[in-house]
């Protein structure tokens, strides 16, 4: 059979639901579809899709009222893409452009996330994919999912860095294409996270908060409002505050940082790809990079969970730890939007030895017990 | 600023993107809000919602191929949902109503995903959130979330059934509201997963293959496709197919299993909760119940990360293992959706364990030796 873009050939009966949102749910066939004309690709491209995109704006009311002055703030939760991270945004994009190149492998460093995606997008467009990771600082999630994906995975004895010099090398002088975020398609597909979010809201947020490390998703994002202006689909361009981990923070120290150190290990890198580009954003859009600590980017994660009910990984945290730290300086009434990067069951391990809660063992199995545990 | 559901107010210039698909995602505030007059609320309802559903339902060409004759194969990717299960669909209404009904505590017991969800929903609508859980059987990710959330976890030394039995008793001589799938208002809201599969295909599939524990969900979707039928919103019913662990197969031994045994963690129920309205379901669409061992539920999970890009939890793969094992029965040209429940990185233990894939360690971080140990 073939799938209908729309599901409106039935007239309802009775109360109506919202038809313009089923039939576009039902239409939903990833990022490449949706934005075709805004992407590279054309009729020859073979689209490579799990679906990516399309993922929840959700207010957060919680962290709003630790501001106050009517500031709306919302958190763009790209966890819920298919492998767990913004990074399939990017990789849709890439593998499906290295498959109309012919490629029948493809590589890249990563410190998780892209491993993961390029791992599932790979396969699914029945490449090869060679994974770069440096060894002994990988959650536990991201490995798993590489390596089930059937990625051929291989850990160093360096850092990310040094992974990435790698990997452009082998894509130089072997037969594998590098998907790593210096492949330009990949900040063209990440792009469409900016397009979702004016798609949502009906124009740019005044503020656009987002976890730095390599300075890909930064750039792309701003690729992505640019591109909605020009189109007149925004009427403005959002400030971008990009925050970075204070022991990885090249653009607020004004110099790479030879070892990087924060347990939110998404953004462990100190020396950015796409260094000079994510500056000219900052000046371009009046925004600000600064520097939150570990423990304000836990703070930030725990309340992300236990009063919004969103579980980021720690990574993503840093753009709610930012936005609390400058908040004095958020105009009266401006809609902020948050960017969450990844999924909390990333990193399984940080949300246990972080939490602040307790599991109460070795309860009999009957209601008195039970009742006594809780406290009645 | 107010939240538009629609972005329509701009004209596009030059190529047009799918508007239609635009505005609905622009519109996607969860469940409630979009099969509202499909559900028991009222504008007296306080929506709690994570903006849970419009989960994707995505081709699985290499699983169809195994089968062959035209037989078209999607997986509804319910782990996608904003706690990495199908449970928050039950669990934005079980927690509104509870909300509208004053209560200012809610209890469950759980292998795993319904305490997670319990926990956010309960996190986000204010309230505390009491979770019972088997000591010792569940997932590592699973506990990490409800902790985050903010849950209170008691863990008792007992099994599913036994924890069922003691929050039943609790809700009824304590001030706390039962939100385990015995809630009514929790297969309301999992319905809707159906009312997603058939606006996606403009009908109702063939079959319907999901992996069955507590028998709440079969019984969902076969609601909700029966609201739907009657609403003329799909021409046919599907044949429910539920496949059960070989070790946890009460409806197929036809008695319930004292010491439910399987790595599937999600379905290892011996005494369902919905068995009489399972077995319903069963023989008003002509479906069937098989186990599943859980080689080959192994297996399925393994060909649903490494082929299709997709990585569900262990119980999920139930879904797609079933498909495999009874595929001689499906009609030519029969168009198939296998549940998904989980999202895989519920458990990464599984996945590390259970992968086929080496990870290859120690390399030197120089190009020669990461080229030699991928055979270049």
């Amino acid at each position: 059979m073939t799938i209908a873009l729309s599901a409106d050939s039935h007239s309802p009966s009775g109360n109506s639901p919202n038809h313009a949102a089923l039939t576009a749910k039902a239409g939903w066939r990833g990022l490449i579809e949706t934005y075709r004309p805004y992407l590279p690709v054309t009729d020859q491209t073979p689209v490579v899709t799990l679906h990516e995109g399309n993922t929840p704006l959700i207010p957060a009311p919680a962290i709003a009222a630790q501001i106050g002055r009517q500031v709306t703030v919302l958190v763009k939760y790209d966890g819920l893409n298919p492998t767990g991270s913004f990074k399939d945004r990017g990789m849709t994009m890439a593998i499906s452009k290295a498959k109309e190149a012919g490629a029948k492998a493809v590589i890249c460093a990563s410190t998780g996330n892209t491993s993961a995606a390029a791992a599932a997008y790979a396969r699914r467009g029945g490449m090869r994919a060679f994974v770069l990771i440096p060894e002994g600082y990988v959650a536990l999630g991201k490995l798993a999912q590489a390596l089930l994906y059937g990625a051929e995975v291989m850990a160093i004895k360096g850092n990310f860095d040094q992974a990435l010099t790698i990997v452009r090398e082998m894509s130089e002088h072997y037969p594998v294409t590098l998907v790593n975020s210096v492949n330009p398609y990949r900040l063209e597909g990440q792009k469409t996270a900016a397009f979702e979010i004016v798609d949502a809201l009906g124009d740019a947020p005044d503020w656009l908060c987002i976890p730095v490390g390599n300075a890909g998703n930064i750039t792309a994002y701003w690729m992505g409002f640019c591109q909605y202006h020009q189109e007149q689909r925004c009427t403005k361009l959002p400030q971008m505050m990009g925050f970075q981990a204070a022991g990885a923070a090249p653009f607020i120290t004004g110099q790479p940082v030879a070892h990087p150190e924060t347990l939110a290990t998404a953004i462990r890198i100190g020396n950015p790809a796409n260094w000079e580009r994510a500056i000219a954003v900052q000046h371009a859009s009046q925004g600000k990079f600064t520097a939150v600590t570990d423990t304000e980017i836990l703070d930030a994660y725990r309340l992300l969970a236990a009063e919004e009910g969103i579980f980021c990984e720690p990574a993503s945290a840093a753009s709610v730890a930012g936005l609390l730290k400058v908040k004095e300086f958020i105009p009266s009434g401006a809609t902020v939007v948050c960017v969450l990067t990844g999924n909390g069951l990333k990193d399984p391990d940080t949300a246990i030895k972080h939490s602040n809660n307790q599991l109460h063992q070795g309860i009999a199995p009957e209601m008195n017990a039970v009742a006594q545990a809780m406290g009645f």
